[in-house]
């Protein structure tokens, strides 16, 4: 869930610490200094220097999660000796507060103890200027602590989306950008195509598209990663991923916590815009697409383009058939009682914003012709759960129907929440010595933590920062890639605002509403258990 | 290996313990009562009860094999309770030295404790008759025991081929057979072509061919019979199981062990027809054969032949190309320095007998076309291990050509001793954030002994024992398959016996002679290692 800004604070805000609040990099082992030193030897540092300028430094995204994820980047040894971390905010802090505020994040909210020499390295590299992002004459500041010659300029804009405009006007206008800097920003791009295009317009109109690394850090996930190599490392996956081997598809997002304490910002904006939008159909989009011919960022992007424009539109006329809104009403979470989103703090009861969705997409092209994806994502579901779930056709013929009526189809379920993970579900034989062959669903699997022991485990954050920092945009969404997103969701947004009914309620620490479940169920299937 | 009968002992064998010597079952875990009640009520005791005789009760076979399995029949609670169990020796014994023999037997191979209430009920079936069998009028004798009338009698041959017809002839004399009565053989069933018709030609005077239960103790092996459930239960390996999938497939029977003080046996023999006339040839058969209707001994037969009649000969004209024999030379297994082949005890050192094979076997038929079988087994080898390896194909496009200048292909992995299991192994992405996509064989595995802990497992013996008392012919060989498995191995033993080169010498304890490697590295392929 994003932070929510809606107005430009007065105040620079407090840490607090929230125990909901889950940092993403929950996966990062222990490391030793010997663990360390290996990976500073293996892992080339062939990036130019940095000035890594965070605006809104001050702010939630920052001192949640730049730090944190900049902090473990340091700990690996991947940021380049000579780069710089310089936070930019509106309000008058020293290099030395600066600091102070950097360390008091990381003992909030990093879960390793910090390294004495790390951070020694680390706050060494952190400096700050005040800027009020709304003063185009106070840009001109930068000049004084940027070095445009020997280090490239990473913008990253941890700043409300209005403040976009202006401060790439202010950026433009102050004469420090070259054709070397980088832009990073992350969702929310717009809360529609137009609102969308308004922000990348204005980011165009100073850097060019190449210039702009915009964050999903859903795809700095491993496992997201990995589809790649499952999909085209493997054959026995590359000859079963179509229209002929597989059934259908299920990705579910589900999200334990709440609202947070957002309820304003979150219901202008509702589950399909927050989350399904961004996190979802990439995550589709790796699963669908069709082996791009080389791994490049052009090549992979293209795929995935194409597979957002096979999108089959889902309008007034199969809106119902297509997609259920659930709201959740008070409940249970982890045998605590909790408020309805109706109840919680600040709301408008008459609200009929979706905190749950869940669609059936068809995609019109060759590979997946008849191949339903089922997509869905809530929020106080009953566990934190990220997974991917193919499952293979069924058999044509049964020769053990004497012992299975029906022969359960294979399946291959790839985990990104809690834990990273693949898993084939095949049918084995029941060791045994009684008459016929009883089969049972056996679990191939492969936990990364497991299989992985000895490889330190980053973030999807970590990752996309130092993607960033490397330039390569591989993983980065193309403005392409977030219209046709948008022009695909604008649709179904419309096509609600002309249905009177509410949303299905669902009790909070449910998976959402029986509607759900209907909706598979209509096709003959059912959500992963 | 095989008992080696050259005659008829004048003497009752001594049991002796000889460490090299691995009882089947193996795998057996540990149980509980309470385990063992729950087996009782699960598997259901549909089968009549049975006289079960064992000619040559006093044998090697029975006493090293038969005894064991039965105990722990017996102990699962899969005897019918009304069963009996009578040993047929030529030597003069009452029931209670033949019950002082079967505990000595226990005492000696089996790995667990005897437990009282189980030897109890046991002991109890146990009785004993002395026949000659070469004395037709002493076969009278079994009318005082059988109970044709209550009791199907299942005749066990653990006695030396050349016993076989006389036997069968004693036994229609005598007129205790009916039409419900079975026979159980083992292997050697004849050392040729000829020799085998002549010993199913004398079963079949006495015995239809419904009645004739021939046993290949590899078939009750978990993993042989989950291969029926992995190749037509799951739809990801039915749609990768052909020559458009898979590059081809490694069978390998290695055993540690040498010739076992059974020289003038063995030598007779050699490993192609002592190991993969039958083992081999039955696993390949399982694994090559088209999905069979249901899951009925006929259909399932019928299958496996059509797979032994599409096996491309191998004969004079090329023979050199597709065959490689090993003959052992001294070297060292398990840190012990053993002898050599031809300086084993009784040895005649001008012997050309195989103690290794290594063959690439041709499918001629639609499915396999252009994916060759690799085949070897040997004794004196490095390590106990028997697998059958599915090399999957190269993918025709590498993306990840950076990483990876050849992917490797995906295998599928399925062990058969020591340790049963199945194992994928796949690639996949190395965690990490530095550029790229580094690749890496990972294995997905699904160990039966870690899988199914709660199931107790049973050897391929017990198995085959329990079908035989059961009467269900699924897993016994049927007269057409041995014969045409003989009239393809006596193509190559007449080829062979047409070369003057000796076998090629490989040191004890290793994987075999060179030119096995060389086999496989002519087709650009090599063994697993």
């Amino acid at each position: 869930m994003d932070p929510g800004w809606s107005s430009y604070p007065e105040q620079p805000p407090r840490l607090q610490y929230d125990p909901c609040f889950q940092a993403n990099a929950t996966t990062i082992q222990l490391t030793s200094i010997c663990f360390i030193q290996r990976t500073i030897m293996t892992n080339k540092k062939t990036y130019k220097p940095c000035d890594l300028v965070i605006y809104g430094a001050l702010g939630d995204l920052s001192t949640r999660k730049l730090m944190i994820s900049l902090y473990r980047l340091e700990n690996a040894g991947l940021i380049e000796s000579a780069s710089r971390i310089i936070g930019v905010d509106r309000f008058d802090k020293s290099k030395d507060e600066f600091i102070a505020i950097a360390r008091e994040s990381l003992e909030m909210f990093l879960k390793d103890d910090i390294d004495p020499e790390v951070w020694d390295r680390f706050s060494g590299r952190l400096s700050y200027l005040a800027i009020d992002l709304t003063q185009p004459d106070q840009y001109q500041r930068l000049h004084a602590v940027l070095d445009t010659a020997e280090r490239v300029t990473i913008n990253y804009f941890a700043i409300p989306p209005f403040l976009f405009q202006g401060t790439c006007q202010g950026l433009a206008a102050s004469g420090v950008l070259t054709k070397e800097s980088r832009l990073v920003m992350e969702k929310p791009i717009g809360h529609d195509l137009q609102s969308s295009k308004q922000i990348n317009d204005a980011v165009a109109a100073v850097f060019s598209e190449e210039q702009v690394f915009r964050i999903d850090h859903y795809l700095g996930k491993e496992t997201v990663l990995n589809l790649l190599a499952l999909r085209f490392a493997n054959s026995i996956f590359t000859t079963n991923w179509d229209h002929n081997t597989i059934d259908h598809i299920q990705i579910t997002v589900a999200e334990e916590v709440g609202i947070e304490g957002r309820w304003d910002y979150f219901d202008k904006t509702g589950q399909l815009r927050d989350m399904l939008q961004n996190h979802l159909l990439q995550i589709l989009t790796f699963v669908a697409m069709e082996p791009p011919v080389n791994i490049k960022a052009q090549s992979i992007r293209n795929e995935k383009i194409k597979v957002l424009e096979a999108l089959r539109p889902i309008t007034s006329s199969n809106v119902e058939e297509k997609t259920v809104r659930g709201q959740y009403t008070k409940g249970f979470c982890k045998a605590k009682e909790v408020p309805g989103y109706l109840e919680e703090e600040g709301a408008n009861t008459e609200s009929t914003t979706e905190t749950f969705v869940a669609l059936r997409v068809d995609i019109d092209n060759w590979r997946w012709a008849s191949v339903p994806f089922y997509l869905r994502t809530g929020k106080r579901m009953n566990y934190k759960r990220t997974e991917i779930v193919v499952y293979f056709k069924q058999l044509p013929h049964n020769i053990f129907k004497d012992s299975y009526r029906e022969l359960p189809p294979n399946k291959l379920i790839i985990h990104l929440q809690p834990n990273e993970g693949v898993e084939i579900e095949i049918l084995n034989k029941i060791p045994g010595i009684d008459g016929g062959i009883r089969l049972q669903k056996t679990k191939l699997d492969l936990s990364y933590s497991e299989a992985f022991k000895k490889t330190r485990m980053f973030g999807g954050y970590e990752k996309m920062i130092l993607e960033a920092l490397r330039g390569n945009p591989t993983l980065f969404l193309s403005r392409e890639e977030i219209e046709q997103a948008w022009t695909w969701i604008d649709s179904i947004q419309d096509a609600w605002s002309h249905i009177s009914d509410p949303p299905h309620p669902y009790p909070a620490g449910t998976w959402g509403p029986i509607a759900s479940d209907s909706l598979l169920a209509r096709d003959g299937r059912a959500w992963e258990a």
